[in-house]
């Protein structure tokens, strides 16, 4: 019989030689940039600049958006990739990772936040302060400078462009909501429901967080816009927009629930989200259940820079049931996004279409790694 | 005879016509980015406050940049646009003025500036704050929706998106440059020099403001990479460039010449560079002149926030004798401008040339515009 312990430090092995395999691309990516800043005759100090931003900002994080690229390539392709085609889906998975951290950089100057990453966030370090809303700017900046220099001549150039543009503005809006939603320093629940939630999550983090990996992907992998199959229009990037907003979606339900459920331990930071005023699944389900005394209550103490507070929350969470709540929310998300999975017509049928058609594979390994997580 | 005082009335009422012209088609614009948020299902306060955001940070500029669009395009056309090629050529434009809209919000912001074009900043409008940095990227990404919405059939449409892109990243560049070689706080003269001042008002101001609005142009009236005339290979955006970024050094070189020398009833506002720390053309040919004691009284007085010091400096300006220098630069610059202006092949030759070629007018108009302008 085959012993689950060392399967599973086989697992984990090669999970963290293929994070280091990806990491290991970023330095080559991070000195393409540094090159060109010096073919285009940048003093010295703003080079060296830009080179501590994008090695403090870009690597360092979960990397699972990045790495995604890979791994839906793979997928998708069937087989392992040559060495070419894993720098090229590598490099498309690291421009996510520098969105993000044009974002992460940006919206921690708009939250004022302290930390990031178990360090301190780059707007706080000496000398660097305002200077760092540039400094996102050439974060973004520099993943059309790669997309340029890497696939300018194939043919989803455009595609990659379009896509990029889209998805930051959309990110963006899920921003702009977020924050006159819920802004720190003034509670009003009634700006909140659980439409504005749903929202914020698919704007502000599923469209570059689960849509965009893939379809950077089937891009990639020359997956065209729309084929017939059995005598039916399949449209590949349509399909995958559908199932992969509502499993992003499902992923930040899940992260609000940890941030009031998780032990520090489990989640590996303490939550903040009721205390910080934050437009959270919990806080919209327990409005939308709330008797008028429980209602007040919430008014009183969400978002409230008080502990006593925070615990009177917590409490009324339990007293509405948010967990049990939760757990059908699981059960129903899980069986939704199953079906809209079995949508995606099987790949026996598709013998007659040309090129790389998309793979249920691709979706139900995202959903696998979501599924029940408790961390 | 012609009465000049008539003649000037008329050419000012007919550039009154025209900006009012251009003008007009921002509210369309403004209007289509609305209803793309409408579209997107975004919640109405957001809706409102996006709106609000366009409507006061992008009109209520010069818009040269944004109408030389339109007046590189008639140029190149050589005969009256239709209404059609007058809203494409204008909306380009407007795309620019966008993109200068993302650089001003967030310029101000790194600067911790108070005013801009008569009202307070965006950022210190009540409740705005920290979110003005999103605004920006919402107004970057504003540009790349209208692109596509408007040019996604052009051929010229994926040069339309790189151009946009690079010269952005490009204006990054030159704004941090900019920020770490001259902070407002933090005096060090030897930062300085005519070498980091070229590289700011190149990237900082003439990519974006000289160049981008012709390339524009080109792209629009499909001017081509490179074609051959008379046995010789044109490449008409590389011929573009090395004229237009001259001419843009050249305009931000007078506009520190004005900034220094010229009455607030001249140019309509009154100097701070001196007292601001800026990298001006002034103080770096003052320092590239000055003798060990000279060297001393600017050290001791540039950008400091006193106006005796202040006056220290312009008296040493004068002593070093600035005017001069500038009046011998200004000569020099027009006569290589117009050097440059003259490589362009003449018209005639171009017979055997299949579509639009570019045209020495289009330069000289922007020369003329600027040469010994005092305002």
């Amino acid at each position: 019989m085959p012993n689950p312990t060392i399967k599973t430090d086989i697992a984990l092995e090669a999970k963290k030689a293929s994070r280091k395999k990806f990491e290991d691309v970023f330095a080559r990516i991070r000195d393409e940039l540094i090159e060109n800043f010096v073919a285009e005759n940048m003093p010295k100090d703003a080079i060296e600049w830009y080179r501590r931003s994008l090695d403090f900002n870009v690597p360092g994080g979960k990397l699972n958006r990045g790495m995604s690229v890979v791994d839906s390539v793979a997928i998708l392709r069937g087989r392992p990739l040559s060495d070419d085609e894993y720098f090229k889906a590598a490099l498309l998975g690291w421009c996510i990772e520098l969105l993000q951290a044009f974002f992460l950089v940006s919206d921690d100057m708009m939250d004022q936040s302290i930390t990031r990453r178990g360090q301190p966030c780059w707007y706080r370090l000496e000398g660097i302060g305002n200077i760092a809303i540039n400094d996102s700017f050439m974060l973004e900046g520099a993943i059309y400078h790669l997309l340029k220099k890497h696939f300018r001549q194939e043919s989803y150039y455009v595609d990659l462009l379009d896509l990029f543009q889209e998805i930051t503005y959309k990110t963006e809006m899920g921003q702009l909501v977020d924050l006159i939603t819920a802004p720190e320093d003034s509670v009003d629940l009634n700006k909140f429901s659980l439409d504005k939630h749903r929202f914020i999550v698919r704007y502000k983090t599923a469209y570059y967080s689960f849509y965009l990996p893939v379809a950077l992907a089937m891009y990639m992998c020359h997956v065209p816009q729309s084929y017939v199959q059995a005598g039916k229009t399949i449209r590949p990037y349509s399909l995958a927009n559908d199932i992969l907003i509502p499993l992003g979606e499902y992923f930040q339900v899940q992260d609000d629930y940890l941030d009031y459920s998780g032990t520090p331990e489990q989640i590996g930071k303490i939550g903040t989200d009721i205390v910080d005023n934050k437009c959270s699944w919990c806080v919209n389900v327990a409005l939308a259940h709330a008797t008028p005394a429980q209602r007040a209550v919430l008014d009183e103490n969400y978002g409230r820079k008080d502990s006593a507070k925070e615990a009177k929350v917590k409490a009324l969470f339990a007293e509405i049931g948010i967990p049990k709540l939760y757990e059908a929310y699981e059960e129903d998300a899980y069986k939704r996004i199953i079906g809209l999975i079995e949508t995606i017509p099987e790949q026996g049928d598709g013998s007659s279409v040309e090129g790389t058609v998309v793979k249920r594979e691709v979706f139900k390994s995202f959903l696998d790694k979501i599924y029940k997580r408790t961390k």
